[in-house]
């Protein structure tokens, strides 16, 4: 029989203060767990103290469904926020996206490929076109119209099916509509977004015009979690690529796909495995 | 003998039209010159065109004393802008400074081995701090301090130092003084400024902290024109290195002096090597 | 009437001699052509001189048919190797792939999006896995199982069949058979290959695992044109990313794909935009 | 009173086992011990745990004098290979170098602004030429020239002058001079050599010649521990940079330059940092 290779993973921030690497390792330990990677961040600054550890839990004496209860009391003691995630759960992802479809295909390939760990159910737009290229890779298409008037009743709409599907995690893969607060709110740091710029540079709407009009030679993608104010949220992944005077607007539209595309999915791959905590407004990547 | 390798260089721009590259090219061939680099780009959407031709001088029909003058019947029938370097003109050039050696050091250090075709007569300096090193390397140094009420004063004094000094590049390393509009204006596409963020992210003072707070995953270095509205030139280079979340602001300091004297260096090289239009707001560099 | 835009691409080398500049840019010129892009480069150790050019067709004097032989004095004239090509002529290319499916679906995607210029009117496989997937973008997919046996057989039908599509291109998306010096011979400098490394490191097979245990703390791709002997063609275009002892082999892999994929579409893209020159064992890419 | 930041750092490594991440950080946290960083890597190939752990000396009940007594007896339980450092010794560092100056300056620059926590007493050459530059800066130079016959007689000097001054790490700073077996063995991971080319491509002499021809379009450097077998030894840092066909073999050396000297600063300063653990082949970077 095959060992079994499922991992519990712990992140956790709190107060920094003495003690905290020995009380959780003493937990696992104790109850004979394997650590298969643990990585920790203090911020001096702000005093605070931010973990991942994952350990195997083949052998681990304490069983799953009492592991939350069981850690609870370290946890307390020390004032500690935190989640538990076990690796064989299989998050659920809805990607949402508008007309342009590099992000799209990207993901979607990588799913077909089984690069994520994860299901992407549905996929939902404010317009028609991309349904029969979704529908080829498997999930379901909603299509949502969006005008100022209808925004409000449609994005109801939207939440109660993520309800429904019990969606984790929501990926704007280039989506141009702007998410309420509300919405934001609901899906706290499981919304996933990509802007087209080196943030904080060029945020906003026709990045790539600002950057060719300002005669950057470097341009980026920046993925983000989605907050309330726009292209503000806590920062996951960037890239750059190099450009020149040679290159036109629709240059800079194409160089920029391909870092979009990657620089969305390693986000996605980052939150899905579980790598990244958020802290004020910025991100620790355990990677 | 050795065979003369001394090299004529034209800078030109002027409204695109057919026969431009023939009509310089023709010029250059019937006078019997070598092209040893020719590069040349155009903005659709100016309707600019702009070209870098360099050739040899050796056996070239025209006297480099009457160049100027022959070409000019070219430059006036099309319109162009243009300007006529030399190779083996050795050009000057001051560096300012303020506390922070590193970007002068690399500029002596260059100088020293050869890197730059340029001479280095003085340095000039808010501060005194930096005396002894520099003049181990060879260059005058003047300092100036600067308050509110002093700085007009002293800027006159500088540019009169400048202009018997026969200085024709004024490079900015991490001086930490504004210089006046009047100040640019006359050393206008002559003044490299290293500002210590990836502009137009980050502008203004303590660029570090802003991208610690803001939690970006990489920083940057960009070396600009100097122009009257702070941190607004043409970009010249710019170049960026990754960052985590394990990176303090001392941290982020150390990896951005890496990258602002090697954005800097690059910058000065270009130049030198007068291989960069200014158009509009933007840069052309035929690298 | 919307204006013609299409263009005529010049790719040109010979050996280095004044007035190659002025011969071609006043060819062009005389007859009323307009010039949207020139770029040349002159290897002087090897006493080369290559150009690009590509001038608009519209009000050009000579008719596209004798374009050809109109050029072909000044070609005599300077003995250059010239090709000629226009901007509407849509290239064919195959993709010959085995099971790895991520540079396929990239260039699929690509094509579907309109990024190339190109038809793919079929995959060649020697495996039967990546039927479905290609079929549902359009291209047919032809299965040709190879063994030693049959393998030089195999080759013959797969050329017939490259000869009967009009194929203009051969793109080796990570296909793990080794073509015949014949095949490679009969499509020269028209075989694109994507090797994972960056080479000359790590040439041959398993590169991933050679780089995990030399333990270097980059890793590459290479794209190439496929020559005679194994991963030493002409490099069209490489790319790097940052790895560590963090990453394992299943790691390494995974970041590669990334890259395998991008610099395989540039490579394509290049090439599809008469952007290449090769000469020697090298190229000179156009960008 | 200033609050003792002084920190202790262990370095260590074993076979893998349950309770090792435990067994250190409750050793520490039981003798109050606070710490500031912690990072382990297992690789699970190999069953290899290797652990970077860094505390502050302030408060801790052991004094430092005992510390590695008391430490010994869980490095005995697990089996551990273990390394002890504090933050307030200061290395001592022997740069070797031949005529080349750029890696050699740049890290004399680096010192005298404080970026290195170490001295450099003394800089050994088999050339006289730099001994001035190297003067200004401080250190003694001594030049000991080298001839296939007086070679292994210098080699022995040179160790009992690094022996007499109580030398940590040696720097060879494109010392053109291969050390004998001996003198490796001698200082066995303490001796950082930058090679000229991304390793393993183009290792032995003239990386820059071999690259220019190869045609490749990046290129890179490597620093490593200096082992017998020539640019072999465990790769502590590698950087690139893009080149094109437009770039002769000086503008290789020239591009090439920068990256030396920034690859062996960091490789540098991550020893100095008690950052490396080196296994098998292979380092592990706490960065």
């Amino acid at each position: 029989m095959a060992r079994d290779t499922t991992t519990a993973v712990l992140l956790l921030s709190c107060q920094d203060k003495k003690g905290l690497v020995a009380g959780t390792s003493e937990f696992i330990y104790r109850n004979n767990g394997n650590i298969v990677h643990a990585d920790q961040h203090v911020d001096i600054e702000a005093g605070l103290f931010l973990q991942r550890v994952e350990w195997e839990l083949a052998d681990f004496r304490i069983p799953r469904a009492e592991l939350a209860d069981a850690f609870r009391a370290i946890a307390e003691k020390f004032g500690m926020q935190w989640e538990l995630h076990f690796s064989d759960y299989v998050p659920r992802m809805v990607i949402f996206v508008s007309k342009l479809e590099h992000c799209l295909s990207d993901l979607l390939v990588r799913q077909r490929m089984g690069e994520f760990a994860a299901e992407i159910p549905l996929v939902i737009s404010n317009h028609p076109d991309l349904q029969q290229l979704v529908e080829t890779f498997g999930p379901e298409y909603h299509f949502y119209p969006v005008t100022k008037e209808t925004k409000a009743a449609q994005e109801k709409k939207q939440i109660e099916l993520l309800q429904e599907a019990r969606i984790d995690l929501v990926v704007l893969a280039r989506y141009m509509q702007i998410l309420s607060g509300e919405f934001v709110t609901r899906f706290g740091n499981r919304i996933i977004n990509i802007h087209h710029s080196f943030l904080p540079a060029f945020p906003g709407g026709r990045p790539y015009h600002q950057a060719y009009e300002r005669g950057v030679k470097i341009i980026g993608a920046t993925s983000h979690y989605a907050t309330e104010e726009l292209d503000q949220g806590p920062i996951i992944e960037q890239d750059v690529v190099r450009v020149s005077h040679r290159d036109s607007v629709p240059d800079l539209v194409r160089k920029g796909k391909d870092l979009e595309k990657i620089v969305l999915a390693r986000a996605v791959s980052l939150h899905l495995g579980n790598r990244i905590l958020v802290y004020g407004n910025k991100t620790v990547v355990f990677d």
